[in-house]
C-alpha cells in the first residue's frame, strides 16, 4: 500500500500481446517496463518529466529493483500502475509501485526501484534543484 | 495513407523508456509492438476483440510482417497508432498500420501484418463467422 | 558471490542492441531477462531443464525478483551469466545470479529470483521429486 | 535461399522463455532482434564489428524490415540465425537471413533489413571504406 501522505499517480493501459509468455500470463519482466512507465507518468503529472532531465544532461540510473508477484495479469487486461516517491535524497530517489486490475482494483504486483542521479560521463551528481523540488511536492499531499 | 473508403482505429500513447535503444531513438522491433496494440485496439473498437477470439480457440498467427521507417520517434513522444484491415479472407486478415507523432502528425513509420486463422493445434481454419462480420464492417465506411 | 559450496552454472553470450536504451547502456529490465536465460542453462547443465518440467503440466511462478546494479554493460559486450540454487523447498525454488563481463570478470548485476511450483490451472504444487533431487545435487558440490 | 555465392554466418542460440508469447510460440518480434543478432555476428566474423562503426559516429539506421514466418520455434529450442549480406551500396546495405532450427535445420523464419549510413546528427552519409570493404568480401565467395 502506497503511505497515506504521499501523491499516488495513476495510469492506465491495456496488457499488450508482446508482453505475454508461454504460461498465457504477462512475462515478470513488464511488470518492471509498467514501472518504468508509472515513473514517467508521475513526472509528468508533477511537472518534473524525466525527459526534461535528460535534455539537461542528467539520468536516473537504476541501482536496484525488486518486485514481488501477486497474481498474474493477462492479455488485454486493463491495468493501473500506481507510482510514488518513497524516498527523495539529494542524489537520488526510490519510487513505490503497485499494479492492479483497473476495474477491480485487484493487486497484482508491488514493487520499489532506487535510482541514482548521474551525469552524462556516469559521475554521481546532486538532483537538479528545480526537478527535485518538484518531486519533493510529492512526498507530503 | 490508409485507403480512402476504410474505418481506421487510432490509439495513442507515450513511448516507454524500455523502447528507446543506444542510438537515442526508439528500437525498431517496437513499432512492430505498437502494430500489434494497434490492431487490438482496432478489434475492441469494432466489438471484435481478439480476446475473445483466442478464448474460442482461434488465433490470427502472423505469417508476414513489413515496417517502412520513414523517421524516428523518441522517448516520452506522445505518438499514434492508425490500423485499418487492408483485406479480409475466408481464413485471413491483412492490417495496413501508420504511425505518427500524436500532435504534428508527421509520419514515421508505415507497415503491414498478414495473418492466418489457426485452431488450437495450428490447423489452418475459417475466419468465426461473427467475428468476421465485424471486422468486414471496418473494410466500407 | 555465490555461496562457495554450490555449484554455479555459467552461460555468457553478446548483448544484443535491442537490450540497450536511450543512455546508451543495457536497459535495466534486460538483465532480468538474462536471470531466466540463467536458470535455463542451470537447468540444462543438471539434467533438469525447465521445458521438461512444463511438459510434466509444472511452472516455477515467479514470486519475487531483486537485482542490484552495480556496473553497466553495453552492446556487444561478451557477458558471463553466473546461476546458483539459493534455496530448495519442497513447493519452491530460490536462485541467485552474478551477471559479470566474461573477460574481466567485472562484476555488473547481481541478482535473486524466487519461485513457487504450479500446476496448468495455477495451483500450488510439490516440485515433481526427480526434478528436484537433481537441483538439489547443485546446493552441495 | 541465400544466394550461392554469398559468405554465410551462422550463429545458434536457446529460445528465452521471454520471447515466447500465450499462444506458447515464439513472438513474431522476437524473430527481428534475432536479424539484428545476425548481423552483428556476421559483423564479428567478417572482422567489421557493428561496435566499431559506432564508436567512429555512424549508425545503420534501419529503413525496411520484411519477416517471412513459415513454422513457429519455442522455449529452449537451439536455433540457428543465417546471415548474409544482400546488397551493397555506398550509402546503403541490406542483410538477408534465415532462421532455422540448429538441429533439423527445418526453416523456419525469413527476412530482410535495409539500412541507411546516418552520422550522429542522423544526415545520410557513405559507408566508411575499411568497414564497407571488409563486408564487400561476403558478397562474393
Amino acid at each position: 500500500m502506497p503511505p497515506g501522505d504521499r501523491f499516488v499517480a495513476e495510469t492506465t493501459f491495456h496488457v499488450r500481446y508482446a508482453e505475454t509468455d508461454a504460461m498465457g500470463i504477462v512475462h515478470h519482466t513488464a511488470y518492471i517496463v509498467y514501472f518504468e512507465e508509472g515513473r514517467s507518468h508521475l513526472g509528468r503529472v508533477l511537472g518534473a518529466p524525466y525527459a526534461a532531465l535528460e535534455e539537461n544532461g542528467y539520468s536516473l540510473a537504476v541501482s536496484e529493483v525488486t518486485a514481488r508477484y501477486i497474481a498474474p495479469a493477462r492479455y488485454d487486461q486493463r491495468i493501473g500502475i500506481l507510482t510514488w516517491v518513497e524516498d527523495l535524497r539529494s542524489r537520488g530517489v526510490v519510487f513505490g509501485y503497485e499494479v492492479v486490475d483497473a476495474e477491480t482494483r485487484q493487486l497484482l504486483v508491488t514493487g520499489q526501484t532506487k535510482h541514482i542521479c548521474v551525469d552524462r560521463h556516469g559521475q554521481v551528481r546532486r538532483l537538479p534543484g528545480e526537478w527535485a523540488n518538484k518531486m519533493r511536492r510529492a512526498l507530503r499531499l
